[in-house]
């Protein structure tokens, strides 16, 4: 993994991908899918997202204050879906899943190699927390695997539902 | 237009597709472009969105506190761009641009009857406006345009670049 921009960190959340957030607990690790984040400042890059109390994440998100946000690409699909449908209660997801990892630099969430990008979150403001689960997050680090060249992505309609990145177009845009 | 399910709303934004946000100000009604907002609960829908003080529809969109989320197909993609690249402070962008509307039934901001769906949203926290500019919307009503068959979204990258929905799979998931 090389080191990504962070002024670049908006283009690969902005999009909506469905992403995987990375926590470390007092008993294990976790990963879980997520669709529920948005951009909320380019630099230093924000991200707010949604973590329910019925997520086995949650506890450790909160307790720790941070977490890895990682940018998996349609290859790997298979796997996203199963790290969707089940919980870090019943199994330890890195182990069963084979999932291979390397230690962050800012936070103690591990990175998932096979993702296209890794973002390294502190969380920033909890205030919305209780009433929403909705958490802000500070990109301190983000890195970028340079074994994968395109970036295709997927986004959840619901129910198993994905629409996978299809044309490219470029516009002419002031857009943000 | 035929009204939506509440209950399937999510399904539009949690892609994360590009949006339009129509607002009915003083001096006249405003559309923008958005691609920073996120689902934070299904029923009542609930939807998180970032919208800054150098926005035009900033103002109409507090003091309001009512607007318009309407989903774009690729078809329209050149409109979405001039929208995005132009102010409200310095055109009527629904004349200019010849965007035809329907008056909604809860706010008083326009549908857009080009688009996919359109989301009638009252404001419901204004807590994190003043320092993110994020607002907290409640869908009230929602509506499907039923001569638009098939939902391909488009999902800005950034720098005027967007990907466009392509594949669509279909997989066992109790991913919310």
């Amino acid at each position: 993994m090389i080191p990504l921009n962070l002024s670049e960190v908006y283009k690969l959340i902005e999009p909506g991908p469905v992403v995987l957030l990375t926590t470390h607990g007092r008993k294990k690790d976790n990963v879980m899918t997520m669709s529920w984040h948005l951009m909320m400042d380019f630099e230093p890059p924000t991200i707010g997202c949604v973590v329910s109390t019925g997520d086995y994440s949650y506890e450790a998100l909160l307790s720790t204050g941070e977490c890895v946000i990682a940018v998996p690409t349609v290859e790997i699909t298979e796997l996203v879906t199963k790290i969707g449908n089940s919980s870090g209660r019943e199994i330890n997801k890195f182990k069963v899943f084979n999932i291979q990892t390397t230690p962050s630099e800012n936070v103690k969430a591990p990175l998932i190699n096979d993702c296209y990008a890794n973002l390294e979150c502190k969380v920033i403001d909890t205030s919305m927390v209780g009433k929403y689960g909705f958490f802000v997050l500070e990109v301190k680090k983000a890195w970028k695997n340079e074994d994968i060249d395109e970036l295709v992505t997927i986004h959840h309609r619901g129910d198993g539902e994905f629409s996978v990145d299809g044309e490219i177009i470029k516009l002419q845009s002031k857009m943000r």
